[in-house]
């Protein structure tokens, strides 16, 4: 099948670049150096790809992505990369055998939930400065104490500096350094073989954890290509023009509900300039001296690849005009 | 079933006011007075809900709502009130008489792509003002004598002054009279028996048409409310504080992915204030003198009704802390 006889709108990836941006992070942070977080695609597609080139461990962000990344086979080793309380539908998952699930806690009320689900391990997640999640670091040795009493194995520590993802380059890595020292600081608190963090801006520069947690490298958007040059926007929405003003704009059929809109307008690539979006609509700026025509089929980049992907049911992936592969985002959901 | 006991992120509907919501439109605008569009709530469940209250004419702003509504019993009077060029899908929905539809069509390609896909009936859409689909109010004439040459019926004009719902009130009036001048303009060299037009933010105001577009003011949002103040938020998402911190925030489970953000945040309400969203989280600062602990749940309205909705696959219908009901969000995609 051939690019243009795809429907609109749809998610397209560019193979060629995927697979440039796939090989990039691996050589850098190799197998399980790497524990690739699905919620960047949530596609078991995708993670199998990943799987392929060594990396057996994952992060999720939800329970949902840890059931279907069990039940895709994918469950060599799962982190809950976040807190919950709604652990019970991961026990049977447990009790099976069908996956390694470790749960992030930050407190005593975590700690119960996964002890009450039957969770085996967890890691101690660790405020390293990002208003989020995360224990207060001097806090973390006492939760693991806690944890342990609990008959929960405690592998490490995680944290996330994503308040630093987007910092300019000459002052990304003291500040990484310093966010990270709170980490190993908890982490010599709390023992285990695991000190997990970092993420796809900061890659390059986080020397200071055992593995990187990254998944918006794959696919990237237009927001975070300044912060993570190394990779290429592998990912567009495909859209056609379903109408045109003799007063200068063009009009897209893909709208707020195809697009994450947090990080701002997604970009019509070659023909124009977006000016707004509707529910189902661009309404774009015909650029000087460009043709376009009602039928006309446009590629425009989303600002935001997360909250993109998980409005779609599926992607198309390209190679040039060739479609060659569907991955179904099979993750969506909680 | 209570509504402590539903799992989080989810849509919680408050039925009473969703009924009152219901109710004040269905006075002002009864019957076939009102086309309420579907994309704001994308679920057959509602509709068939405006239906008992006598409203037996929709909107829809994709093929697939079209094809969902005929398919659940409610295409009595499907209007697609969007271009679109990918209309075959249609074509067995009108073969098999299941539903009588109408598409809008504002150029000759979109006038042959309902020619091609057999759609027998169209509406000329006219650009009010707008910048978005809609042809020259001065063309529409032309286009409708193209539509009838190729044996199209054609139903009547329709325009949408989507750029004025939030003119301030001592002004909307004047500026919407202006701007339905134009469509009535249109509708005089068209024919036909519909000017359909308007929505929730000009629904006291637009008396030059035969039928209102109305749609959010069932669920209503709080970027809407200030421009439609007979109208409630009944939607809000239902979340669990996963993560509190000594510093003076919490977290919780319902981010980007729960939320349509081109509005802007969601707000917190009684507990805090939205600090920002990530993709599975929102970070609040605690209010002065609140009480917020790990595990409370706490409503969250959203700043957008429509990609808000968009992102969940079901609404929980609740009055007062019991959960009456369920409504499937099965209008989604494309």
């Amino acid at each position: 099948m051939q690019v243009h006889e795809l429907p609109t709108p749809s998610l397209l990836v560019d193979l060629p670049a995927f697979d440039r941006n796939v090989a990039t992070m691996a050589e850098a942070w190799p197998g399980d150096r790497l524990r690739p977080h699905v919620k960047a695609f949530k596609s078991t597609s995708v993670a199998k790809r990943l799987a392929a080139h060594g990396h057996h461990g994952f992060c999720c962000a939800t329970v949902r992505e840890v059931i279907g990344m069990a039940a895709a086979g994918l469950g060599a080793d799962l982190l809950l990369a976040n807190e919950s309380l709604d652990l019970a539908r991961l026990t049977p998952m447990v009790e099976e055998g069908r996956a390694r699930i470790t749960v992030a806690v930050d407190s005593e009320e975590t700690i119960d939930a996964a002890v009450r689900a039957g969770i085996p391990e967890v890691l101690i997640d660790v405020d390293v400065g990002l208003p989020r999640c995360g224990c207060d670091p001097a806090d973390a040795g006492r939760l693991a104490d806690l944890a342990r009493g609990q008959g929960l194995g405690v592998r490490g520590v995680m944290g996330y500096e994503g308040h630093l993802m987007r910092e300019p380059g000459d002052t990304k890595a003291d500040l990484v350094e310093r966010s990270m020292a709170l980490l190993n600081e908890a982490h010599a608190a709390v023992g285990g073989d695991i000190v997990s963090g970092g993420g796809t801006g900061t890659w390059d520069v986080n020397s200071w954890i055992t593995e990187l947690q990254a998944g918006s490298y794959c696919l990237m958007d237009t927001e975070y290509t300044p912060h993570a040059k190394a990779f290429e926007n592998a990912l567009a929405v495909w859209t056609t023009v379903i109408s045109t003003s003799a007063k200068g704009w063009g009009v897209l059929d893909a709208g707020l509900k195809a697009f994450g809109m947090d990080h701002g307008d997604p970009t019509v690539i070659e023909v124009g300039d977006c000016w707004f979006v509707s529910d189902e609509h661009i309404t774009f700026g015909i650029a000087e001296g460009a043709s376009v025509a009602v039928g006309d089929r446009v590629r425009v980049l989303p600002a935001h690849v997360d909250p993109t992907v998980s409005q779609h049911e599926r992607m198309y992936v390209v190679d040039g005009d060739e479609v060659v592969d569907v991955w179904n985002v099979d993750l969506r959901g909680w």
